[in-house]
């Protein structure tokens, strides 16, 4: 197992399924000049060329990957498994359109480039980011009506649920209400574990549960994912306090400015460090399980540390 | 059948669904007071009141009583129909919230009250969008989930198309993107289609497919939903020109004023009443193959007018 290899191989895979989505077809449009009414069945510009914006700008498709990777722990291939990663990729987008509105974070950059607003306007914003929401659900059931996969629909619910009002929402809700607040241990344990936690222990219990894993294995990919999805935040929380605009794709100092309640406001920086690494430990102890065929997941946990050590 | 015993029926069951919802437990909180860390599994504060506030609003439930109508024309139950009757009624309840933000619309008054983010702030109004999405397809699924009914996953994938960018998401985008441009028939055309017409096409066509209908009955229905949904907006354009707030809920005058692509704008005043009722008596025609079930539909397609008539 060359772990480049394989993350490029899943990495291309997604890439081309996201810029090959048959609903997404055609050049950006970025001008107001208005065409000819729609055709039914097409997604009406410019909510199209916005959806397709975000969704096409460069990143790690970490949680695609991840869902790719876990569904390879028990299975043979891994395009059954595509489109559900493909839903997860446009949730995690969907989310950061509207986390970057001015109403919420007011960002102007998201990896490396304008955001959404800034290049769309906020109304299309705010219509992409439901728009991507609901083409995941729309690539998910698709796939899950094929005949075959008995899984398929408790994969969709899982998701949905990661991602829902007692996951990522949830996560989110906390993050921006106690922005400015004085940071308690409870609440940035809530906020990370749903705020990107959920996200990235969806990927596997999602791709585990499509292949078939029996509640073990279900067990220890989701304890996986959420040692991972914390260790990820916080090196996340500690790039934004040092980072460069470069690594980041976004512009860095900005939690401190606003007072998030981020991992190293409230243990400080040397404890976020050592927390990272002892959860990036813990995680690929959870792997003990899937014995050789986890060798790729372990070595990416590892990789998580890199950007901070 | 009487009507009004039978819509009685119905919009009772829908509220009590709603209000029972076991996430949407417990009193409104329109303070900013935090408590501690929410308990996982719940939906944290003010997310869930800001939900509850919007989805609990004294509404017609006209897509929801239409979905338990329609699963109705051929089921003896109606109680399987329940989830996915709550779930349409959550999307068109999210789409309100975003459809009123200061970006989009930026309107002050919803079903006779403030609207969500003048009560919660902008951001919570963003998420409490977000979160009833997922609310409801994590109901759709959840019950889909129980083992038994075959059509479950189409009717929850045909609710998410009609809501997503092909469906409303589509209309809404040339809704806004329209505004104050020069009327247009291909235009306006597509937008009742979509933005409110696939909304009401929805509960008929997953109604019946849910009840195992064939083809020519969902068609049928379909027709019916259709026809229904444009007579409906064009009533609801005609009441904005004419209308006061107390029969509205909202603010009228404001399509006027903000150059909204109207029927009435594009075809007049007179013309657009003559095509109400025409689309009105075609609606009802397309019901003609469920025979007397569909009383309540037809009574419910002429009580559509009695509004501008």
């Amino acid at each position: 197992m060359d772990f480049n290899e394989t993350y490029g191989r899943y990495l291309a895979a997604v890439n081309a399924a996201l810029a090959g989505h048959p609903l997404l077809q055609g050049d950006a449009q970025h001008t107001d000049v208005l065409p000819d009414a729609p055709a039914d069945g097409s997604i009406p510009e410019p909510l199209r060329s916005a959806m397709r914006y975000s969704l096409l700008l460069p990143g790690k498709r970490l949680r695609p990957v991840l869902l790719l990777a876990a569904y390879r722990l028990l299975a043979d291939d891994w395009e059954t498994a595509l489109p559900y990663a493909l839903g997860l990729e446009m949730i995690h987008t969907y989310s950061l359109i509207h986390d970057d509105l001015p109403a919420m974070d007011d960002d102007a950059l998201r990896r490396g480039q304008p955001t959404n607003h800034l290049v769309f306007g906020e109304n299309i914003a705010v219509l992409a980011g439901d728009g991507l929401y609901s083409l995941a659900f729309e690539t998910m059931l698709e796939a899950a009506l094929a005949p075959g996969n008995l899984y398929a629909l408790p994969t969709v619910y899982e998701i949905a649920r990661r991602a829902g009002v007692r996951g990522m929402i949830a996560g989110q809700t906390l993050d921006v209400k106690l922005e400015g607040t004085q940071p308690r241990k409870d609440m940035v344990h809530y906020i990370q574990r749903h705020k990107t936690g959920d996200l990235l222990t969806a990927p596997m219990t999602a791709g585990l549960m499509l292949a078939g894993a029996d509640e073990a294995r279900l067990s220890a990919g989701g304890t996986y994912g959420a040692k991972l999805g914390h260790a990820f935040q916080i090196v996340d929380d500690l790039l934004d306090l040092r980072g460069d605009a470069t690594i980041l794709g976004k512009r860095p100092g900005v939690d401190e400015q606003r007072g998030k309640m981020t991992w190293p406001a409230v243990y400080g920086e040397a404890a976020s460090r050592e927390d990272a690494a002892r959860l990036v430990s813990e995680a690929k102890e959870a792997l003990a399980v899937f014995g050789e065929r986890a060798a790729f997941l372990r070595k990416l946990a590892d990789k998580t540390l890199i950007r901070v050590t």
